[in-house]
């Protein structure tokens, strides 16, 4: 498999806190010495490479100009595969229908981890993390436990015993984020970016949340309707 | 001055509704022929061109290959020099000091547009309205009125005998969204996306906000915090 490269001051600070011994080697550029002198150390220790190089040498190893002055190369983080008998043990668990942008992924991972959400169900056919995911989400991703189905509808309809599985539409008739019910956890489902969550997983969704607008625009990025619901739900529900 | 190239269908959607006199030309794909009919029938009676071409022709024509099958050449949309004296009569007014990414102006516009804000004004030094930023808003950019002015805490200074200036920070003692005192008009201000609201605007606010986060990331990125502050103030606040 291909390694990760990740990019950035907050996404390599967080590769460092979760999975220090997945980084095979660091580059940076020299303004970043002093943030890096602690990572440098880690790999000193592990006789594992770092590598200061001008700004030009990084957008090579990282394969963008966005690199933020570091880039670490790290074992590629396997994704676990969701077994719905044993869901995560969590109030708010998000799930993802078919996201295509890595830049959404990452930014609504971002999202979930400054919101407290912990885990994060990916179904089959969306982006799966990768470098433009790990560098948008500014550490988000490796804050998060990433699980993968092959088969959403299923793990849904297996998930409804312990969570109210709530699917985010632009249902005129769907609830209110804040008229949810309580207690009991919530899957989250968000659906494609313009397609939306697609009928067979809506089926298998109990209930449906919308974001009341102006009708001026027809809806919300999907990202930005992450954060408004995360915002709304995981004050209550986040673990 | 350059013209505008808006594509994709909700945006040149909006456009049409706005002003569709300064569309100065049209090119589409033949899978969107329904969806511009009435587009082209605009344009035919008032003489100006429009053009089925293939995918290829239009990414050369939008400069980009994510241009939803539709591109509309239009006459650059001024923006207006803001006027302290006469501030736009809204309950919610949003101001950016330095979003640097088009992306970010788009995304934020839309969500404005979304929650029912009239009214933008954008600060000296950030992104102004480009392709990329009208492409991202998906039409919210020509639901909103756009004032710019290059002296932007003076304008701040002056709005507030009517508006409760507001900054977006990061500041552990900043109020919480829902904390804001109502009755008074806000006008909204979010920062820079590394640097945040730069020192002098930061002195021209009266009050600063922040969304509370579990600190595993350290923020959001603007364009989401933009969507969380817009969904808590605008359903009092907005025109």
């Amino acid at each position: 498999m291909k390694p990760d490269v990740i990019c950035g001051v907050p996404a390599v600070a967080a590769l460092f806190a979760r999975r220090p011994g997945d980084v095979l080697r660091l580059f940076h550029v020299a303004e970043l010495r002093p943030a890096v002198g602690a990572w440098c150390a880690v790999l000193a220790a592990a006789r594992k490479p770092y590598r200061l190089v001008s700004a030009d040498e990084l957008a090579k190893v990282a394969g963008t100009p966005h690199h933020g002055g570091v880039a670490a190369v790290a074992r590629p983080r396997p994704l676990l595969v969701f077994d719905p008998a044993r869901p995560p043990d969590t109030r708010l668990l998000l799930v993802l229908d078919g996201i295509g942008n890595p830049h959404n992924l990452g930014a609504i991972a971002r999202s979930a981890a400054f919101f407290g959400v912990s885990a994060l169900l990916i179904g089959g056919g969306g982006a799966l993390p990768s470098d433009a995911a790990y560098r948008t989400a500014e550490g988000g991703l490796d804050c998060l436990d990433l699980f993968h189905t092959p088969a959403l509808p299923a793990a849904l309809a297996n998930l409804q015993r312990r969570f109210l599985v709530v699917a985010a539409t632009l249902n005129p008739n769907a609830a209110a984020p804040q008229d949810l019910p309580g207690g009991q956890p919530i899957a989250l489902v968000l659906g494609n970016e313009e397609h939306g969550v697609s009928p067979p997983v809506l089926t298998a969704c109990r209930r449906q949340v919308r974001i009341a607008g102006s009708g001026r625009v027809q809806s919300l990025n999907v990202a930005q309707a992450a954060a408004v619901l995360l915002h709304t739900l995981a004050p209550r529900g986040a673990t």
